[in-house]
């Protein structure tokens, strides 16, 4: 099962972990570079996640680019951070003309970014697209001007960069209470709208998780309309994006996150977006990636037999034993 | 402010509502019939929402009728009762294809039924069609049916009963663990999959809340698509269909709510959908629609254009002080 | 691990499993006697839990004692049934000081019926004691009335019946929205408040989860207090008492709920608390009972060493690799 | 109603208010000086609750009583800074004797700068207590460390500091997934345990909110064990501590919490504990003080009588129905 997906890790796993209450990190400060060679200590990871123009930028380009390669990692993904002080109120979202254009010119150059590095995919996690508060915003204008972001963004991306894919990475809130790409179903629908092939999501355990949606079945429903185009792996406890290592917690979740990766055939990349606060980054990857791996490799013992009998009456006793053969033998 | 709404409420508010724990109910049992009797003590109510074929169906329909005109209420949908235990593992999803037929058979006929009522809404919600257990279902296949279902349904209503609008009541969760139709999003995706201009949506304040969706945005998101068709409210603490009579708990988000609806121009009704398990059905229901009723009222001193202005900056304080004019004055 | 223990189910999942859409339930009714005679096809269990004064009173006790005999079963607990609409405003904290005289005398009852079994746990799980709007009670009086209940039969048992101990069964909502026992905390608060040693808690396993309270800590928490009386096991998503069977979910909380059961040394009965609406009850039985076996099971592999040294450093990424030794060997 | 309570203002809100996102926050640095000299500002403000040793400490004691005494503010609490990278695995609980003794340290030191600012209460927020994975910590071993330091820290502050009270602010999580002082419940067990009358509970209105707990009921229930010593107010969406400025969100639940903490004669500190990451911080606090006076003062038009009736019958609507009398009219 899903033998040629590839892992690849979110360089913020090896910033110090910051949070609210301790914004210094709990860990020492390093630059970029030395956070991609502390990424090449990951038992088997190939690729990171980079963030534009934080972290990697027209002036760092080369040497990101060297980093990279003595690293034996390539860019997997390019990000736009949109997330800065700067976007406090929005980005493609913003009220501001000009700070909304500047957002969007961000995520064009994150397009071309991304295609200097060789790599299929940008991402849109617009963070501070949202609210917080009842009668703060004017929510017909908010949809339109996050619409008309992301279609200017991939018929760019469609013209410049034809191999570069938009990848939409919603998420219900943090760090507004309410963010405008919640979930799956709104990210389908705005794609539907804008009718671009090059536009669509990143799934995210995590999120959905939190989000009330169940990752397996997101996996499938964006699939269906040829929308899934990247995942990230974490854990949290259903109700916050707690970015913990992936397989820690909700492992019967996850064996059915793998196994629907599978049945749609994805072979993309495995992303990992975790937040080791209080771990050790290179051992909270390893364990993400290990578990991940562990979960395929019992998957090939499931019985696919039974558990298409057992499905094909959706009958949840019949398809727990099947589950019972991998997981207590 | 909207001042063409109407109010009518689901008739299962006056059953002896039942829970899992007292399943006979907390109050006497009654014949639908004498629930509409009840109906028509309520204040400003000018319609009822009935079930087929429970409740009412081809044999009693005349009965029904008359009642009807008795009371001076009218019907103001028609929802398929989908969700009995013949439907305990699906109904437009279910494995079973004789019962996936018997399914769309009442759904249609449900639509029939509007028709003769003279009635604009025929309501879906699919209580049984989602799963509990993770590896219970085949989400590709579960789709599948269940939007081939929609079609069908909305195919059926275009040709035979042109006037129905048929109302896909989305919500999260219970009776099952997960539902398909679970968010405004998906709703949406969906409708324009299937591209029928009478299929749409029935928001319900309360759905939304503990689907951690924001009721105001959502009347918005449905809007923009041309699929905001009905609307329930109740109220609950955010986590579950509570089902309390409107107005009790979220009253800022209430508020909020009841201005999108206005700022949409939405003109047809506003259905009460509550559970009143310990309390007096009529004096909740009156509760209900006298708090939407003081609170479209509260609304009318609202500074609309110092709140557009700090809209138009994201200015939550701003924001908030024009709702302090009304609701502190 | 945890050798001593025994099994029992409660006797409700084995009735037709009503819920608010489907009153009469999902499946054919029946007596209780008949409900006995299928738990005995549950593998491994020794036990039922009763409720009084519906299915067990003085009128049918020789003949549920004979079924019991027949069936190779004992009464493992008998509950106090004090959450039938005639308690819809409170059991021990109705405001009808009548009423609430009924409640304390059926809970005196239920001590009596569990002596007269000779089992030694009476449950005390108070479902209507709680409220569901603000402003609804005076708090104050409401807790008056709540603890003195429980003081009243406390003292009773200890008196009449010294074997037979008082279980409360905390949860945090469900039949009401606010429910006075909620937690482990204000469990233990009141019980040493009262000070008598035969007043405790039934830990429920789901109940833990949706109210986020971690249930291998509660398991610690509680025998710190020696409070821990009695344990339920099922399982659910975290928000709500889904009451799915057990180990079907969250594997690893589960691993570790029953890893703290064998550091405290439990050694009384794991009572099932399920509702299985769709699937059939002897399965589902079987399910909760092999997975908390297999589980137990294990753990008898778990490297303790390991594990002690990783905790002694709260270590996070030492802990789960000594749980990989279990789960993926 | 609440004659007699005043206003504080957690320091933090005056900082630049980081997120993990964007760590140098979204605002201006500054110095706790000047964050005391923005506080002046708002309106109806008496005091700050300061942080000891980050911003207050031993060396800039006497600048910041001028700058206090300057500015016509107290300092109405100080909090132990205990949630900083040194503490990232516990403070009073971490596994690090050394490192536990200091926190414990920190603690009393609180207690003495409390005194020394002639201020009746020392704060302690426990931030880092607590786990994030299944397996991590020995439950017993943390509870036991937690406890004993409250004991060390109660029996220094009796005999060194008899007019400081030490108030435990409890919290369901953030920064730890699991917090050891999660609730209120568990609050009121330590301190029934450990036997010492200067040992309370600061209650947070949105703390409750999100520990599912109903904020008006646990002011009576910590009131019930004479441990409500201070009083935090902000808003939420009952998910996670946001921080939003008072009376923004639950107006109907936030007017119960006042009737509540007037029921019981509270007498203290209303602190402000907001987070204002994209609002101005004067406005914001403006917001929060002028709210929770405008409640209180419509609460003296509460029909007490009529709504003592209904509680006495736990009647919803009937004191449903006293409350419109003050939110409609």
């Amino acid at each position: 099962m899903l033998k040629k997906v590839r892992f690849s890790a979110g360089i913020w796993a090896f910033t110090p972990c910051a949070d609210r209450f301790e914004p210094k990190g709990y860990k020492e400060p390093s630059t970029v570079p030395d956070q991609i060679r502390t990424a090449k200590n990951v038992k088997d990871l190939e690729g990171v996640i980079l963030q534009y123009p934080t972290g990697l930028n027209e002036s760092n380009l080369d040497e990101i680019r060297s980093v990279l390669k003595e690293s034996k990692l390539v860019a997997s993904q390019v990000d736009a951070n949109l997330f800065s002080r700067r976007f406090a109120n929005g980005s493609f979202t913003s009220p501001d003309e000009k700070i909304r254009k500047e957002a969007i010119e961000i995520a064009k150059s994150t397009v071309n970014m991304a295609k200097e590095l060789n790599c299929n995919y940008a991402g849109l996690w617009l963070g501070q697209d949202g609210y917080d508060y009842p009668f703060q915003v004017n929510y017909k204008d908010l949809w339109e001007r996050e619409i008309n972001g992301f279609r200017e963004v991939a018929l760019y991306a469609q013209e410049k960069a034809p191999n570069v894919k938009i990848c939409i990475e919603y998420k219900l809130k943090e760090p507004r209470c309410y963010m405008t790409m919640a979930d799956a179903g709104k990210t389908v629908a705005i794609c539907q709208e804008i009718g671009l092939p090059n536009l669509g999501a990143t799934i995210d355990f995590g999120h959905c998780l939190f989000g009330q949606e169940n990752p397996a079945e997101s996996v499938v429903f964006l699939h269906r309309y040829n929308r899934l185009f990247a995942v990230h792996i974490n854990d949290n406890y259903a109700y916050w994006d707690d970015d913990l290592f992936f397989g820690s917690l909700h492992m019967l979740q996850a064996l059915e996150f793998v196994y629907s990766l599978a049945k749609v055939k994805y072979e993309g990349w495995i992303g990992l977006d975790i937040f080791p606060y209080r771990e050790d980054v290179v051992q909270a990857c390893n364990m993400s990636i290990q578990n991940f791996k562990a979960m395929a490799k019992l998957l090939d013992k499931l019985p696919e037999r039974d558990l298409g009998r057992a499905q094909s009456k959706h009958d949840a006793v019949e398809a727990f034993k099947c589950l019972r053969e991998i997981i207590f033998k």
